[in-house]
């Protein structure tokens, strides 16, 4: 069970924007709650699309053929994503899978195949049935929708329990056409920064130059994506795709235009949406802690404290048994290995219940206190380092029993 | 339970040393193996004592007495350890409440409290219950004898499941005395390089000069206790000393001898065997995971690799459900960071089964093959880099559903 309310949102449907989802067989689990496994996404002709990818060295064959077909052209035309199937640690064979898999979109819609993009998330290190999809792609193509994207969503979905969407429209100045930024996206485990187990398709009706799609996306996965933690894993496949249909009278060129700010908060907010569920979503989750480090003396040692926060097994266990057993977090905010942290400066909070100061309990708190927070289902964790101005806030969950059932038993 | 076999052995006595142990009412709880929770370790008059501690910015407030008192003097008379309280982020108040408990062991014994050493594992952020433990001092005085090294290593047990014991004799050139190693630690949880929650006392009969005996420490420890890791936490209390009593004719002071070599390779020996016990009692673990990197560049590298590995709670889970998984290993080869990592020189092994090569799954590996080494209770895993010929070997355990109860119930 998710944190939180993720039930998915009414989804407005953006012009030439069409997807598709069936069930192509890869997913060999029962256990996963949704049994669609291909999912096809197909744009307007004159569509921008940004993507950010994972750095993890082991990148999946769909990765590296995204990355080529991008250098090609940036006006793709369909993108194609499996999930049961990572088509990761496939060598040789997974380049030619995943290549397969782009011709056979490409040859259906009589494009050129670099017009495809190819997305793959499941178990790493098994070939990917490409015959299988093969067979699917005419019933794909035959679904194609503009309203579909819920279906999309959950044709995504490796051990998610349910389906993830953001749709956002805003009224911009100019008093054209309403802007419209709709997103999908799927990942429960292996989440960290740089990137998480996830993909992510966000696609905006507005008209978007590329390069200042791509800015705006790496500056938004960097502060949405980038900010969340479940286990600590990189993915090989992790992926998110920013695409600017242009079917609309919206026109975001101009950087000092007061609509390119709301334009770039809009897709931030988008993105953060979508991450926090992913949190919530989080493999075994049963709390959403938001971990907020404040006063450092940079963003990286503010990072660093909350993600080793974050990262501790320890803390992650005392906030699954609801322990305000607030030494596990001193103890990780004196390992996070920050030079000359003075832990005298520093104050702890959990919500508005101060805990630490002085380098030891604060005479205020009481256990009673600490407790009434630590039972709530989301928590909010601050942390002063008193040496600067400089916050950062990230995202996290628990770790439970379930987490472990997942992950001993996914594949099996 | 822990894994392999974990009983204590027999302790050849060390003339001049003498232990002692009494349940002072420290510990709370009664899930705690033994109710021991008071510890005095009696040292003679000129023994060089070596000292390595936590690297914690939230150092525990008896580390802080710990590195004063060396300074003072490097032949310390007494050891006094509690477990059940760990004194740590207890402030000013937490240093007087060390001191006291010095001063108590000084008075009883007629000694400058300055030769005393405090040491303290257990819960962090709750006050040292000083007046039990000085109402305790005099019963602890009593039991003192040179053949109570069990009593002494089940009253520093916190969460572990058994003491810890290592004892070493052996007949160096010199045909003096034989040489007499003893050890014993606790620590089975927050266990992390620099080092674990974990408290470690050897004592030689050998005579050492105290400057040699902290570099031999310090070499020793960085390839034992820094080697090892189960849930990446590294706490505010942990110590390792190392006591040459020198009540025997074997002086070890010439570092181009043989005996030299011996002794230290001995101490290294010591180190590891009780580091790879602390591994073995880890909270929850059923496995017994060797990770060898080899083949790297540097020693850091090699380091990350291994580390990566171990902390990934994907692989420990895939650990615990001897599921062959091995697309989360190469997953976390991936994203250890290493700069220009090419992945097709990278070869895996599970003991002697090859997995992965040339960027993918080995032709030779079958999913049998794999999961006929997975289901052992002791796991090689081998990581070739194919960068250089520097190689280094950690030790780690998995991730199970106890790892969460223990952690979870620990405090209640």
């Amino acid at each position: 069970m998710p944190v939180g309310n993720l039930s998915f949102p009414e989804m407005i449907p953006i012009a030439g924007v069409k997807l598709s989802a069936v069930s192509a067989g890869i997913k060999k689990s029962s256990s996963t709650a949704s049994r669609l496994d291909l999912v096809l996404i197909e744009l307007p002709v004159k569509a921008s699309v940004a993507g950010v990818y994972t750095k993890n060295a082991y990148c999946a064959a769909p990765i590296t053929l995204c990355r080529q077909h991008a250098v090609y052209s940036s006006h793709s035309r369909y993108l194609i994503i499996n999930s049961g199937n990572a088509n990761a640690c496939t060598g040789e064979q997974g380049i030619q899978a995943a290549l397969a898999t782009c011709k056979a979109v490409a040859k259906q819609a009589d494009v050129d195949y670099k017009l495809i993009l190819p997305f793959s998330t499941g178990v790493i290190g098994e070939p990917l049935p490409v015959e299988k999809i093969e067979k699917s792609i005419p019933e794909l193509f035959e679904n194609l929708a503009e309203n579909h994207w819920s279906l999309a969503a959950k044709g995504i979905m490796t051990t998610d329990t349910c389906p993830k969407g953001v749709s956002t429209s805003l009224d911009l100045d100019g008093g054209r056409d309403t802007l419209i930024i709709n997103g999908i996206a799927k990942g429960s485990g292996m989440i960290n920064p740089n990137m998480a187990t996830m993909l992510a398709y966000v696609v905006t009706n507005a008209c978007v130059d590329e390069q200042l799609l791509q800015e705006i996306l790496i500056e938004a996965v960097n502060l949405s994506f980038n900010r969340i933690t479940i286990d600590g894993d990189t993915s090989t496949n992790d992926s998110c795709l920013l695409v600017a249909a242009g079917t609309s009278a919206i026109n975001i060129d101009d950087k000092s235009s007061p609509d390119y700010f709301k334009f770039k908060q809009a897709v931030v907010d988008t993105l953060t949406e979508l991450a926090q569920k992913i949190v919530r979503d989080g493999e075994g989750a049963t709390k959403f802690v938001t971990i907020s480090v404040e006063e450092g003396y940079d963003s990286a040692e503010c990072l660093k404290v909350a993600y080793t926060i974050a990262h501790s097994p320890l803390v992650k266990t005392a906030i699954f048994a609801s322990d305000a057993n607030w030494g596990r977090i001193v103890a990780a905010i004196g390992y996070a290995g920050i030079e000359g942290l003075n832990v005298d400066n520093i104050r702890v909070y959990l919500d508005d219940v101060l805990i630490v100061e002085n380098g030891g309990r604060a005479q205020s708190y009481s256990e009673d206190a600490g407790q009434a927070v630590m039972v709530k289902e989301e928590i909010l964790l601050r942390v002063y380092l008193g040496r600067g101005n400089i916050n950062e806030t990230i995202w996290t969950t628990d770790l439970s029993h379930e987490y472990i059932t997942i992950n001993a038993e996914y594949r099996s």
